[in-house]
């Protein structure tokens, strides 16, 4: 019973555990709500932020006591400077708006505040929610979360396209044989393949950039609907300013702030974008581990670092660790696109009561795309090198090469020549001396992959 | 025996039918493939435009004769100028590149070019397919076909906006009560109410119209697996500019072919855009048809067309049959969303093999979004009204009111005014007034639901 | 003007084209509602039934004259009896009950009545809508075209499983290479590797043959909301019972006729077991193509039949466009999948107005499964071969087998002879023997690949 | 420096946290995949388990020296004991074979064995992994670890429907409105729209029921690639029965390892349960949250207790949180079931690498299930109360009942009445007594809504 100290709303007493710096009601959603993991704490300093700026523009609306909104500014640094994660219990399947843990952060502002300075007790509601409602405070926070998690996965993925550039560069001139359908086809070389990946990875990085500018868009100033009931006329610019100002950020207000409550369209659309990136290294992932494949029965053609022994006998097989883990992350990721998109469709009225499941699905896809993109470029991509050897013989050893002799010797004694190579398990050269019609000096002459992998000059 | 004519290909020899347009390779494909809709027709009129653009260009590359490259020209403005479905008998369920549609389409200008010039017979491969290959001509098709039908969707969203526009102005002084939990919250106006949507749809029209252009990048030129192998040296770039110019949209050249065949991530974005919208569009229906509940036992807040019997005997049953259909429509997109990421994400080395289902996916959506929205704004958003009295009378009823007593008599004695109407069952004003504390001038003054609806001047 | 005839309702005069035979409810609906493909036809044909028995139930609760029933059962059969598809013009996006499908059918009905029997006239609504309402007939019919459904289905797959089943005896003894992570991995033999697609798909039959009872469930009885009001206690009995009698299908009356209407959890639960087997084809799919990847550039294990031309000129290349077309379906069913358990879950109070695209979706996916896998059986995998020189070279060609030296010479020097074959580019019976630990018999007999594919003994 | 010690394995040396009771392979992974959620710790105890189990077995086969395995048991035994979380550090996104958490696991042991006997070493692969391969252990933990999940979601679920049983015998005769396409229908009992709910609950508690059995099956004994090299005869057989006496549920030797190991069907099918049920519990949840919307401004029908203040001031504000973090749940089960059926899906010859996310999806989707339920029946349906009079004005003021008059005065004057009430916002009764053709007593004994509930007599 001494473990625990009393405290009050208007449901009644609530007994909260002594040392916690929460308050009643913070204690009843920890125990009402037990599922899931924890809100995450990007949504939690953001929230700090926002009520720093609150209590900033507050007092130059004469709103709040200039003592007063100093008090709550420098506790909400104080709270930034270290982690405070204990703070902050509560999880993620809570109510849906983020009431919670609106009030979670306007009573651990009010407690440390009291311990800085005792003489001047702070309201959770009236000092620190003030002119605010979680309905338009909890939305923000989801925005500046989701956009500092694109501002991080941005230069991780621009990294990964500089290594797979060096990769390109790098192997440039190599003559490789394509495959369409699996089934072999005309020569590339290994730059040009490795081109494909780097243009859909610059593809989506242009993608992500270019419409995370909608999550600049804050909603900060419509209180409980929308219409910025108890709030002042101005609130809104200015906090977003005050906001814009300390991350650095060019936010703006919502244009529409009912849109903003009830919608998350934003979100969802930016998700889009990752979803899209998370395909595309799904197909970038499989053709790596597909052209590792071997060492002696597979593709053979890449060689990916071993990171962890593969077998402890049997030199050269190595598993494409990395790629795995990369590809359970674009299957986590299809998942949080349906979960996310399904939320944001489940609004009513003047509320969309999925918010902390649409933030969490967010910030747990992008996270895990910073931190494994991170990984497969650190510890497999920009160790990747290619088996030329084994690329060449590919080559020399295929039928498709067959289209270079047509112009010289005709479509018809062309295909029998591959004809015949294919059914006496020949190379090309071989089949094609055998025929009679091309001498050696020719063959190397006309059948020259290289130029099969460029248009006509 | 006598339906059929015999045509040969590489395979052997093919019975197709008689007065079929199209030849062997599209026989075997009409024979081995059964399931599933036809490949859809934008696809088959973009294949045809690049056939007409691809024989212009080697005329001018001096690759193709220049009476062939008018006849196929020619031939092909025949085919466009009316109805040749039935040409094309393919379905969306064969082979992933769409070869065999790209082989239909070769054919079937060969065949009507061989009536309209017997004396200068076409071959499907080297004349109408030169210079390209199903691998770049198909995707390019695609990029074609959804971009297009983007350009179909975007007026008539436009024109749902412009309609909920006007019914926000016809509504913008109307106070009605929020709903946030979908529990009684402050007021708002109808207008603004309505705002949130016409915001909603203003940021999904914005998203795809900032996102579809990176439809315009067509692969052509690329030919097999990218390379370009027998297309001439600056091909790429005069087909696409020949198509720009046929369809007055500023296509460009795929900035790098490879990823163009093998990803499908612009086709990915732009159908995330679409979902987005489906999804707004869902929380709008909903809220709709929710307002629209009644007569007697529903919300009861706003009036919808009544385009056909709810019921035979019982007026004022007014089935929201028009959402019905927009959410299944919904439902249909969230499921092709699914579709579209998983087939983009499944390609391998230089090619994806799920184009068919990618495109057809990508154009049901657009397609049903396009039909979809326009009936709805028609049939039931333009007769839209309200229920001014029911919405006043629920205002009035509303104890969310009290929140504007409490400058005035204080937060206690206000609650307790809130409290004694919801145990009594009285209206706010008529416990406000039995309490004495109010008078029935100062409850009218001070009770302002209009005044609710804005920040504090 | 002359090509309608005019058409009353409660909402007033609709011109019907002149010779259709519905009515001015199908016209109405016909008229607002133009999107997205027809409602399916065994929709329309299990309706049909329901019509009938109700007809042949009422009769015998003296509720319908006689000889009305019989005329209703006798139009019934006579529109079972040919294609009638034009009669039914309405598409799957309409009301979400499927109402207007319901009076389509009724009115249909009533046509072709009056056309046998001018001189007995029957009301669409009181006579062959007796005791039924759209809300307990649609769900009924759903449920009946999805048992029937399954019912095509079963022996599809199981022809396919037998096809397999006869490859996996006739490949028994042939033994391969193993591949985890796509690495070489301990040998297996083709059979068994065959033997892992067989128990796979032989799970989904049993999972789809034990749930898909689930769908034997009708609600028909319980009318608008479940209650049975205006049809006779014991209605639900007989109606049932005289359908089991027709379809020779062992059909009940629904549990629960609240859930029946409302929910729609076994179409979900059974569409879940058609996304398993979908899950597991693509795998089985994705396993043939790379095993049949080549010719010379690939895996190049199994032999698929050819069944187009895979390239003029190249022989041997050989695309794989049954597998492409089966994982296109599997892409669709998917989203399918998702649009499904959507629109499952978003049923309110006494209704779920979903109905039509929630049969559509489940139609689609299993007719798309049932002809797919069909063709997949009759075109690729009877004619399935394997390269078994080259699954012998494979195999010879493996370090994996260095485990089988352990026993002899131990560990360490076992993983040197490992080591140097992969250095060197050996075999490891090259470096085995290089090594001059093992004699060319020892290896023989100490290397026995077929014995690595059991248990030891 | 001092706070590591170094360890070996067969790619060199590795810095191992000095405390750490894990070794060389685990630190790599460690140190390799930092991204996501630890591995869910019923898959450690799972693995701990089958490690006990083996080295019994491995014990009765002479594989393994008896004193080796008590060390073993004896060690596991320890180690299930307590909370030895802090032991397995490794990731999700890690290998996709779990194998190092396969090798945690046995690294583990090792060390905790060297405490208990240090005279007695251990080798992780040689003794504590005898007989066994991550590729099939793995898999086996997996289907152990979402049977137990199973096996505590079904009590959790029955109790729920308990609860709701017993509300609908408490509100069984209560009468109500019923709504469909939200709009007003015929009436039915509280306990009647409550028995739907139970039905559906009742049907998905069924379906996981009887599905949950395919969890049974354990590919032990497969070893590496299915074919079980390197265990004896037999021990699938005895290792499955040591497990299955040890858990007491009815484990089988999986019928074929090959699926077994490559395909997650089973896993598959059952989480298509769990969606399922996660669909129906949106739908009543749903159901609930609307019918206790207000306090005056919704449906207003159903009274939720209230946990946590929905307002400081407004009394009657109860947001339905419970709901709300119930269907958050749903919204993610949704997006796991598209991660489970994509990764069950992506399976390449002898293994799936999607083995991690499969389970961890699962086993999240089980858990939140069970935690949430229990919350939601705890917390909100055991306090579920009705407002009575609330859904007896309703029933009064519907114009639905006037379908009770036709038998007595027409179709057609009762229409008109009905009209009249609309037009004129009288209750029916009012409508009828002013109409003149029914009197007070007809119109009570006539319109019976409790009559209406049923089917006729």
């Amino acid at each position: 019973m001494s473990d625990f100290r009393l405290e009050h709303d208007s449901l009644g007493t609530v007994k909260v555990p002594k040392d916690a710096a929460w308050g009643a009601q913070t204690e009843r959603s920890r125990q009402n709500f037990k599922s899931g993991d924890l809100m995450p704490y990007p949504v939690i300093t953001a929230l700090l932020q926002i009520k720093k700026a609150a209590a900033t523009v507050n007092t130059t609306f004469n709103e709040l006591d200039a003592a007063k909104g100093a008090l709550i500014a420098n506790t909400v640094d104080q709270l930034l400077s270290s982690d405070h994660r204990a703070d902050f219990p509560l999880v993620v399947y809570q109510t849906g708006s983020g009431t919670q843990t609106n009030m979670n952060v306007n009573e651990v502002i009010v407690h440390y505040a009291a311990k800085n300075q005792p003489e001047l007790p702070l309201s959770p509601n009236d000092d620190v929610n003030h002119a605010q409602s979680s309905n338009d405070t909890f939305p923000a926070a989801m925005m500046i979360a989701a956009y500092q998690a694109c501002q991080q996965l941005l230069p991780v993925l621009q990294q990964l396209i500089t290594t797979f550039k060096q990769k390109q560069n790098e192997f440039a001139t190599t003559v490789k044989i394509g495959r369409t359908h699996l089934q072999d086809a005309t020569p590339l070389t290994v730059g040009q393949e490795i081109s494909g990946w780097v243009s859909a990875l610059e593809h989506d990085h242009q993608y992500l950039q270019q419409n995370m500018a909608t999550l600049l868009e804050l909603p900060l100033g419509g209180t409980a609907v929308g219409t910025g009931l108890n709030a002042p006329v101005g609130f809104d610019q200015k906090i977003v300013a005050t906001l814009a100002a300390a991350y650095q950020i060019p936010f703006v207000v919502a244009p529409n702030k009912f849109q903003g409550l009830a919608h998350h369209s934003g979100l969802n659309l930016v998700h889009g974008c990752l979803r899209t990136l998370a395909s595309d290294l799904l197909k970038i992932g499989n053709d790596i581990r597909f052209l590792a494949s071997g060492p002696r029965a597979g593709y053979g053609e890449l060689i990916i670092p071993a990171n962890e022994p593969g077998s402890s006998i049997m030199p050269g097989k190595v598993n494409p660790t990395q790629v795995e883990a990369l590809t359970m992350v674009v299957a986590r990721i299809m998942g949080n696109d349906t979960t996310l998109n399904f939320a944001a469709s489940q609004g009513n009225f003047e509320m969309n009561v999925y918010k902390p499941i649409i933030i969490a699905a967010f910030l747990e896809s992008s996270d895990l795309l910073t931190t494994t993109i991170d990984a497969f470029d650190d510890k497999l991509v920009q160790g990747l090198q290619i088996n030329a050897p084994r690329m060449q013989a590919l080559v020399e050893n295929s039928l498709m090469l067959v289209t270079a002799l047509t112009p010289h010797i005709g479509y018809e004694a062309s295909a029998k020549i591959a004809q015949t190579a294919q059914q006496q398990n020949l190379t090309l050269r071989q089949a094609a001396l055998n025929s009679g019609l091309v001498t050696a000096a020719e063959f190397t002459r006309w059948v020259d992959p290289a130029a099969m992998t460029q248009p006509q000059q």
